[in-house]
């Protein structure tokens, strides 16, 4: 079996679960350089890592590299991704600077595998929002075309990061002593809160955030006349995005056989039981690979009208798990 | 000015706020008793109060009972109201008993004030979520008719009660310790996750709390054809509902005159400053009157098709001072 040359880039929340992932699922690595800012020694896990300093010369000889890209932030991609392409490098971009790019694949295996093979040398990982909400809804596509998705999300903490993951513990602490809170990773209080705003403010007095949920999806599902409109809330949750999904279909669905394609779907888990008081909840999806699906039932009033909740490790299926995904379908025909 | 006899029932967090509102509204009172399970002094901010035994004697010559009501169980009216009306008191109710009754009004002030005229001795206080719901949206609907409401919600722990309310900290801190988790007061962990369930699981799936923004929303705007559905979500948060509100008007709407008539309304106070990073958030409504709305933009692919994002403290309009309002309806022209 081939084995690759891989660099990780950033080890952030994100990059650190990229690491994981590639040990957990066996990528055959030739060799694995980790790439950050500045150079140190870094323990995960038990296992020792020598991260170096990130420069245009560290792409060298490098067949894939995965960058852990920051939201909020343009992503390192954007200056080291055209170098390492140069280099030969498939790219696999954690970043939202190129998902839209008409040349740039976007992918979530579950959806659109096939499309890593129209890469020109950059792959996006689309953002933790979109995936595990495609992930849900591609197989009830494939019974009968979804016309209309609205929704609204309760999104964790550590979707902005190490620094916003922290701040939510030690402020919550602070709250609860009876400290001044600190607020520095999130621009309000999280502690005890929910914040009607992720990412700045853009069209239509959307967030950038909400608009990922429309144009990310469009593309993934291949089907830009979905309308599709989203409010996105940041909760006190540390990790494990929450997804209130109403879509339309255009032939109405029974529960049943929406829940009979998402049992048989890789990747979904259905928790739907409600007698037993089962459904899914973030802090049980934190550290697992499936996007969890439950509260399925139709709207009373609207034959096409259908509810979903959907939950998922942000950190794992919703960037560094689908990241390596994209790796394995890249390499699956080698 | 006449004056009047007043009593309250129930002293949990509801009961509390009723007494503070009356207090800081300068209500009319005549004598006012307090009447609970068992006897006791209690004191609430440095006032004290003496709390009879509720019985069935308990109501001679009252002319205005106020029951504070619990959700998830049934509330003392449905023992005591009956009573007290045959003494010739006029009961509003906040549980969800009578709400739904045909004799039964269903207020609130800013909306349908003049049904209070309607009543047979009973006039029932809705839910928490419905309220500041259709304070938002009755001045909307004035301007169009609304066809559907699609709604999630982001509900504080104090819906469900003080203990719920003590729960949240107390399991909170035990999680920042490291300890094991009491799960006493809701029956999932609300320490840090968000549960998709308010109240017991009813018709085609959908929770009590999810149907009633559906059936207490047709009475009080008057028009069962509003096609409503929602999805409930307790968040740890104390105190302050937030709600995702989607609707499709008759009439496309623009932001401007639905902002306008908005500010207009009273009881509402829009926040809707994106630029200044304003907005409403729920530990900011904590203590206040005002239903906050904010994030009001357009669907944009769909004209009839408008976002709110309402905010409002769940014991106060939610549930003390709105039923304090409909007493003051009341007495309004005597």
């Amino acid at each position: 079996m081939k084995q690759y040359k891989l660099c990780v880039v950033g080890v952030g929340a994100v990059g650190k679960e990229i690491l994981r992932i590639l040990k957990e699922r066996n990528f055959p690595i030739a060799s694995l350089k980790v790439l950050a800012r500045s150079a140190r020694e870094m323990e995960l896990d038990g296992f020792k890592y020598q991260v170096e300093s990130i420069s245009h010369d560290s792409f060298k000889g490098i067949e894939i590299a995965l960058f852990a890209g920051t939201e909020g932030e343009k992503g390192a991609s954007v200056t080291y991704a055209p170098t390492a392409v140069k280099e030969g490098a498939v790219v696999i971009d954690n970043g939202a600077d190129f998902r839209l790019k008409d040349d740039v694949p976007l992918v979530v295996t579950e959806v659109n595998a096939a499309d890593v093979k129209n890469n020109k040398g950059i792959i996006s990982n689309p953002n933790c929002s979109t995936i595990q909400m495609v992930v849900a809804l591609s197989p009830i596509y494939k019974l009968s075309k979804i016309k209309r998705i609205i929704a609204s999300t309760y999104q964790a903490a550590s979707g902005a990061g190490q620094g916003a993951c922290d701040e939510l513990y030690s402020q919550t602490a602070e709250f609860l002593d009876g400290k001044d809170l600190t607020i520095k990773a999130l621009s309000k209080r999280i502690a005890f809160n929910v914040i009607p705003q992720i990412g700045g403010f853009t069209e239509l007095d959307y967030t950038s955030e909400e608009w990922k949920l429309v144009h990310e999806t469009h593309k993934i599902l291949h089907d830009n006349d979905i309308k599709i409109s989203a409010t996105a809330i940041r909760v006190p949750v540390k990790t494990g995005h929450s997804e209130s999904i109403y879509i339309e279909t255009e032939r109405p669905l029974s529960v049943e056989e929406v829940r009979e394609v998402l049992n048989n779907q890789p990747g979904v888990k259905v928790v739907d039981d409600i007698k037993g008081g089962r459904y899914p909840m973030p802090y049980q999806s934190e550290g697992t690979d499936d996007v969890f699906v439950g509260r399925i039932r139709k709207d009373p009033f609207v034959p096409e009208g259908l509810w979903l909740w959907v939950v998922a490790d942000n950190l794992r299926k919703g960037a560094a798990l689908n990241a390596v995904q994209i790796a394995e379908a890249l390499i699956k025909d080698d």
